[in-house]
């Protein structure tokens, strides 16, 4: 067992995309915000030039080994190994889809191995990552594979100020979710959110709120059947295994701020049901994290953004934020192995 | 044509709900508010008992004609009419409904028939009123067919003062809004819709935002294909009509600060798209309105509520935001035909 801190690990994402500079940001606030220290596997020259057209201050050192992050982090913006490209912002290319893929495998692989305390992923475009053979539907089932975890047993949640959410069906048509949901995919994806909740985020008794699919919850079955059949049925598992579990809600009731207070997080139907009150509430602040996996694993909450890369006007809060949130539940998982 | 000031309606929704001490608490804001003049449609003895449950200092004076109102509303709550129930929050009955039935439908006649500027009906209870031969969906259906307008005609929009939203299926399962989604809808209620924020809201050149159906607003046919098949070409024929719309949006990304500064009003493909950010962000000030109707219509946007009736503890803010709305809507209606 590893002794002392370690340091995170932050893979680049897209390298036409706001991740290097949003990476170069967040280092600059690391005092002012306590942040916990990082490394970024990989892009020093990138890294540089990224951070020179946003007008920071922030000199790039590269460094041999994982461990050396924390004795260079206070003055430098430390950067593992050799790969690079040449900083082109907006303009993606297959050469940067190499190296976001490169970044991603390589800091998972730290990461499962225990050289890093965790794995801060910057946002990739799925089209040029094809491109390089990237087979996945994203990074969160990459990583699953990456960690031998069933692509059903890693659980993305949404989390930001206001809001914790849970899609229990992700990337699916609208037409497509209904014959998706089962008694199994949310009582199984409940007693993750509901373990990680307690080990992760040190919620003692997590108390689930699980949104309904139809309007109204289906106002006793006159509209859909979904959620007296399969939903209902589910949350009387969920509390028959000792969860804290109610529902199903009306999901448009569900988001107000009197009813936020009632619960640790939302479970929801689908993309957007969990996704709508998670942007609309904490646009640039929004963590994506990966329940499930036996890494730790946090994404800001959004895209490359190619339109705005390069132009210095792209928010560094959800990579703060995803910095901070994966530092808290690396130090929570170390403690508990004491 | 009517000449001069009128007074606006209230409907007491159903007696038993917080509707009749919602109205008590609006009116006793009237003069810190600037309130329009308004005048409650039967409920007289229930509105003193509410009031008094509420700790409101509310005289309740009857009128016998609405134009009465103008000269009441500044000393006392005018009531127009006798019939009455007694006072039981909590606990709907049949009585009750029928209460709630009449006062609805005699509201929507005095707004007809321009005795009213406007209606602003506070929330009834389906199940109530269905006991008493009430057999539309809901009051929207209801006003639409006293009007002798289509319901495809009466488009509901939800309005606070975050967003504005429209949902074009509202009350169907989920598994049935694909299937409803038309070229022909879109285009239709998008045009009641920049119609309505032209004239009833003062808005010269109203900017609609469509929302995609799936998420990611289907990323190019990879998930469902109606975004690129059905909301597409509508939004083009809005377009072609000199209508700015723009979408199909990623739904999930629409509601941020930042995209909400780009649009008047985001139509949704269905219920919960529209108001889970509606309530999200604007709970206790969501406004209910009635677009394409020959009538001014707004409700409080939440329900009876019976939990909490007669405990003081519902907010009012939704109610006195209907109000207000119905006066402005009404103002700029009547000044239009001059």
């Amino acid at each position: 067992m590893r002794q002392g801190p370690t340091p995170l690990a932050v893979s680049l994402g897209d390298p036409a995309g706001v991740g290097p500079e949003l990476i170069a940001a967040a280092w600059a606030r690391r005092n002012e915000l306590a942040l916990p220290a990082f490394f970024v596997v990989g892009g020093a020259g990138l890294l540089r030039a990224a951070a020179e057209a946003r007008g920071l201050a922030a000199p790039i050192e590269q460094i041999g080994t994982p461990s050396h992050a924390l004795e260079v982090f206070d003055r430098a913006l430390p950067v593992l190994g050799d790969a690079d490209v040449p900083y082109s912002p907006g303009q993606p290319s297959q050469e940067g889809g190499g190296l976001a893929l490169s970044s991603l495998s390589h800091g998972a692989a730290l990461a499962r191995f225990g050289d890093a305390a965790g794995l801060v992923t910057m946002p990739i475009a799925k089209a040029e990552l094809a491109k390089v053979g990237f087979a996945s539907p994203g990074q969160t089932e990459f990583l699953a594979e990456s960690c031998g975890v069933s692509p059903q047993g890693a659980v993305m949640m949404l989390a930001g100020p206001s809001l914790r959410a849970v899609p229990l069906t992700v990337h699916h048509a609208i037409s497509d979710v209904p014959g998706l949901l089962s008694v199994e995919l949310i009582v199984s994806k409940g007693r993750i959110v509901a373990e990680a909740l307690r080990h992760d985020f040190g919620i003692d008794a997590p108390r689930l709120a699980v949104c309904g699919l139809n309007p109204h919850a289906g106002e006793q079955g006159r509209m859909g059947h979904e959620d007296a059949e399969i939903i209902a049925p589910a949350i009387a598992q969920l509390c028959a295994d000792g969860i804290d579990a109610t529902g199903p809600h009306p999901a448009d009731a569900l988001f107000s701020p009197r009813a936020r207070a009632t619960y640790d997080a939302a479970l929801a139907m689908y993309h957007d049901q969990a996704l709508i009150p998670v942007k609309a509430l904490d646009f640039d602040q929004g963590v994506n994290v990966t329940l499930g996996l036996p890494i730790v694993r946090t994404s800001p909450d959004h895209g490359t953004a190619f339109d705005i890369a390069g132009k210095a006007i792209a928010d560094e809060g959800a990579t703060v934020a995803a910095v901070r949130m994966a530092g808290e539940i690396a130090e929570r998982r170390s403690l508990a192995h004491f």
